[in-house]
């Protein structure tokens, strides 16, 4: 067996304004390489970046588009060279299925700021060289997929696998900051955005002994921030509580999606504390104020998933300290209904798609 | 003595559009109260914010206004229970004569961070209250000034009292950030804007063993920039040598003062690095681009003076390295000129006024 046909949902065109979006198609999948394995796919996390590609809204999409980058499977053929996995073995893949491995970050175990000619190879939409040359990628909306064992997870028996595939992209991605800022016991967290990373955030900060605060617009999130565990709830609407809120936060995670207007979040940091934006591949709404920066000696920082090290290590953070995504199971052929849904904030809090579906579709 | 009517150059109205701005005035200093001491204004540096001041550009200015907050003077009389310094000490003022000292800003010696109810009291234009009450301080463009020894620094016997005023602004401005970052010998430092904090921090950074580089809009800069010390001179204007010069710099500070867009300074940055903002309190001229800062885990922070005791840890290290700012020195009389002349970056690189033209005015 040299390729596969398998089947994924997926596009061969720019969805934007169109609601019955991906469908069934055909894709290839290669035969695994000495140190590749092949894997069944059984769960994939839905992640609004998903949307994002599938939308062009980075303006880098490669069509036809297969998104799905939180991958949970068995691994059902191991090349000879594998020596981590063998078949039957539960396997996780994230955001990136390999990178150039040869530059610092690379070599530092953060391929997420892979510095090669094409950054790191994304589970799916490329990498497509600068020049416009390359190939495409096919994400997690199949059935399989084939990956290089060093950038294939291991999934601890502990954790349920229904519900895991969401640590690899929302677990990692809001790990890893609050790991990077060395987020302490005691220390005030705040979380703007209690969606798919915004859930997952509340949990992890809390693991770590944080004081955590949900940061959120509508009030009628307060009770299920409450149940995440937040110790705290604040609502973004209200001007008096953000007021009130001012100088109070050594460091504030925010996952909102799309552009927004951050000087509000600033005023709510403490002296040298840090705002980082996980959420936003692209331009704010509005101009920073450096009065509200350079008066608190603030600072505001972005960060990308994690690497695979990391990735790894969260994952064991989650079997210790029993942390679990809250999803809703779906089947494959909900997947744009579940994209509608997830556009109006209708999901508590990740969409996980059982792909048992597809395989039987 | 209780109350000693001094001279003064200052003006009583806002000065948008007007030239011919500052005159001489009539302004009253107290009598040093038991821990205070009076200093006979010698050398008084010109920032730019003593122009962003008089025009108003903040928003916040209190008639009539007295600017200069980089003085070098001698202590004339102090009170008795003044233990640090004595009549006929050389000494220096920088940009704060008083803050609450309750906050944990104020404790750990970072009153430039005062969180108090009127934050840090300004060398001149304040504080106001946040009701609207309070009143005014007069800066250094005067023949006299009465501060409480805490924020009194000493000035070490080997620097030119001619030339050391701007270490008290634009010295501790650039220094504070070097330090609080953690600038390390081998590290590649950037600094934009070389006006005069931008050669202080280039002077500073070469000191502390990082490679620096200047960068400027200006090619005519170039000389200057290497004669200050700078390893290297980055055009901005110049689109190949910003794009070859990306991904190089471990932390930039950026002095320039008014309204810009740093997206450019921040694709300059490795993964990891800093942009530092010291120049700017008030919005920029673009939202920052998240994807930028995100894919290489970049902050963009600020930075506002420095303490007290950092402020006499710079003046002792200019001390140490033979570090003194370039000064052009004016008399009094030619202050609004030199504003003038500051707008059209027409100075190398900081206006001190020799402020025994005042006194024979």
């Amino acid at each position: 067996m040299d390729v596969l046909k398998t089947k994924a949902f997926g596009t061969s065109r720019s969805l934007i304004n169109s609601l019955n979006a991906l469908s069934v198609m055909e894709i290839e999948r290669q035969a695994p390489k000495s140190d590749e394995v092949l894997i069944e796919i059984l769960y994939c996390g839905v992640c609004h970046s998903d949307l994002h590609q599938i939308r062009n809204d980075w303006g880098n999409t490669i069509w036809p588009c297969v998104p799905g980058h939180e991958i949970i499977g068995k691994v059902v053929q191991a090349g000879p060279a594998v020596t981590k996995f063998k078949e039957g073995d539960t396997v996780g893949v994230g955001c990136m299925i390999d990178s150039c491995g040869q530059c610092d970050s690379c070599h530092e175990g953060l391929e997420q700021y892979c510095e090669g000619p094409v950054s790191f190879t994304a589970t799916y939409n490329g990498p497509m060289k600068p020049d416009g040359s390359g190939y495409n990628t096919f994400g997690g909306y199949s059935t399989h997929i084939t990956v290089k064992e060093s950038f294939v997870l291991s999934i601890p028996d502990s954790l349920d696998i229904t519900r895991s595939a969401p640590i690899l992209c929302a677990g990692i991605t809001t790990y890893s900051p609050l790991r990077h800022w060395n987020v302490q016991p005691g220390q005030s967290v705040g979380v703007v955005g209690i969606g798919g990373l915004g859930h997952m955030a509340v949990k992890l900060a809390k693991a770590m002994g944080a004081t955590v605060t949900a940061i959120t617009r509508q009030e009628e999130k307060r009770t299920a921030a409450e149940q995440l565990g937040a110790d705290a709830v604040l609502v973004s609407a209200d001007d008096n509580a953000m007021t009130a809120a001012e100088l109070s936060f050594d460091l504030i995670l925010s996952t909102i999606p799309d552009a927004y207007d951050l000087n509000p979040y600033v005023n709510l940091l403490k002296r040298d504390g840090k705002l980082i934006i996980v959420g936003v591949l692209g331009p704010f709404k509005e101009p920073t104020n450096n009065m509200q920066v350079a008066t608190h000696r603030r600072s505001v920082g972005g960060s990308l998933i994690g690497g695979i090290k990391e990735t790894q290590e969260v994952l064991d953070f989650c079997a210790e300290h029993n942390i679990m995504p809250d999803v809703e199971l779906i089947q494959m052929q909900e997947i744009n209904d579940a994209f509608d849904r997830m556009e109006k904030e209708d999901v508590r809090f990740r969409y996980v798609i059982d792909m048992k579906s597809l395989k039987n579709h």
